[in-house]
């Protein structure tokens, strides 16, 4: 397999495990956001992928895998779990996939990076924070209305992302060197048993470690911490994974940021041959 | 969307439509081959399939397809639908998607072409039957070990195919306008609700309606015509699909070449625009 395939895989990989609770998965969906829009999505992110494994700019590979992403009716599917992929798949093309070779890829995007990041949000509705006060030339809500914001400032998206970093668990990946990312692999490959059964598993242990910060914004923070105390409970045996999942899923609680962990511990796990399917 | 993605999310949804008895799906799986397995698989078919798009041989694609969906764990997963895949993808390359169009693409198949397509068998074992008395030189169970045989008597993919007919369902979607193939596509097209749960419809008809070839071959004739009364009485509520599914993978009975054809389906009810996902 070819590193954009493995990128591929992890992303398919993860829509498989179950269960994950809140998340749609191969046992669970929503009626407007179906298991068959994420094989759809991970179908249209494989040129995105191949653009970054190939050394095209690391912002245009993003937004080309988002708008492949994008090509279904489920609208933001994995928005997310491509952004951490994107750096990763760079830093796997060029040597070996550590987190130092990772902030590596980070510490050199560019502010045309950073205006291809803003031009992504054209193509699909994601749920973000509001900007911090101050900051709103910057909204990424704006989409590509605000390049001409982000290119007179001249920040990297590295920069960006260290904005965005205080509420969102994809962004504190990119500026803390992965470290969620790169510990799931470590989980998955020390697993045992069928490789979603694995995932499925590490989410939960994600999930009952850090409010997601997916479901803070989607509903706030008391919401995300009652998930954390139920992720522990669950791990602890009071109720079964599947019972959480029947209960978030009702809710509409979607923990999607632990979900784009996973898929990036996934990736790595299958790009170092830790693991193989 | 392009073709390629087309067809590699047919692969896809196939495996995710849900009960298909017999057959691996995102809920049904064997030990040894399981639904990551066929994840994989359509991960490493899509470079052939993208072959097949852009003009190279028919065979060579076919190769390609093949040598990649392989490189997974669970042996052959997806060989029949890629065999079906290949020339209907081909002919959409190059203009409407019609079984006049795909049964040309069959004609102008050639020897080496045939021989591409037995080596494809070095990647992979393939349940296939015996060949006709006196043809065991063309044995497709030889491989790259049987193209000398195939070049000296100059035969054609098609004429391999049309050997097989007799006994094959996929080689007689080869040989016969891919008859089966374009009708599950229609009764895809013309359901209602996800297009999963459309395509698993459409295997059980498809199933109901002639012997699968596949359970003929790893099984026998009595028992493939079992499945098709099973099927019969299911599609008339004598049964659960998911109680026909639960027995058969419990008797290991594997209805392949049905979802070949829901495979084939999926990809022209795509590829026509008739639906989306």
């Amino acid at each position: 397999m070819t590193i954009p395939e493995r990128a591929q895989l992890a992303l398919l990989l993860e829509v498989a495990s179950t269960p994950k609770p809140g998340n749609v998965d191969r046992r669970h969906e929503y009626a407007d956001l179906r298991f068959e829009h994420f094989l759809a999505g991970a179908v249209g992110a494989r040129e995105g992928l191949a653009m970054a494994s190939a050394g095209d700019p690391v912002g245009e590979a993003f937004e080309r895998a988002v708008a492949g992403m994008a090509q279904q009716e489920g609208s933001n599917t994995q928005f997310g779990a491509i952004l951490l992929l994107v750096p990763l798949v760079r830093a796997a093309a060029t040597g070996a996939l550590t987190p130092d070779r990772a902030d590596a890829v980070v510490r050199e995007t560019t502010t045309a990076d950073a205006a291809a990041f803003y031009r992504a949000f054209d193509y699909v509705d994601v749920a973000v924070a509001p900007p911090p006060e101050g900051e709103t030339a910057l909204d990424v809500r704006r989409g590509g209305e605000a390049v001409p914001a982000v290119e007179e400032r001249g920040v990297t998206l590295r920069d960006i992302m260290a904005i965005s970093a205080a509420h969102d668990g994809v962004a504190r990946e990119w500026t803390g060197r992965f470290e969620r990312s790169f510990d799931a692999a470590d989980r998955i490959a020390s697993g045992t048993g069928p490789i979603p059964d694995r995932a499925a598993r590490v989410f939960l242990e994600l999930l009952a470690e850090e409010p997601d910060t997916f479901v803070v914004i989607q509903h706030d923070a008391p919401t995300a911490r009652e998930v954390v105390e139920q992720a522990r409970g669950t791990l602890d045996g009071e109720r079964t994974p599947d019972d959480l999942a029947a209960d978030l899923i009702e809710k509409g609680i979607n923990p999607g940021t632990t979900a784009d962990l996973v898929a990036a511990g996934l990736y790595i796990a299958l790009e170092r041959g830790e693991v193989q399917v």
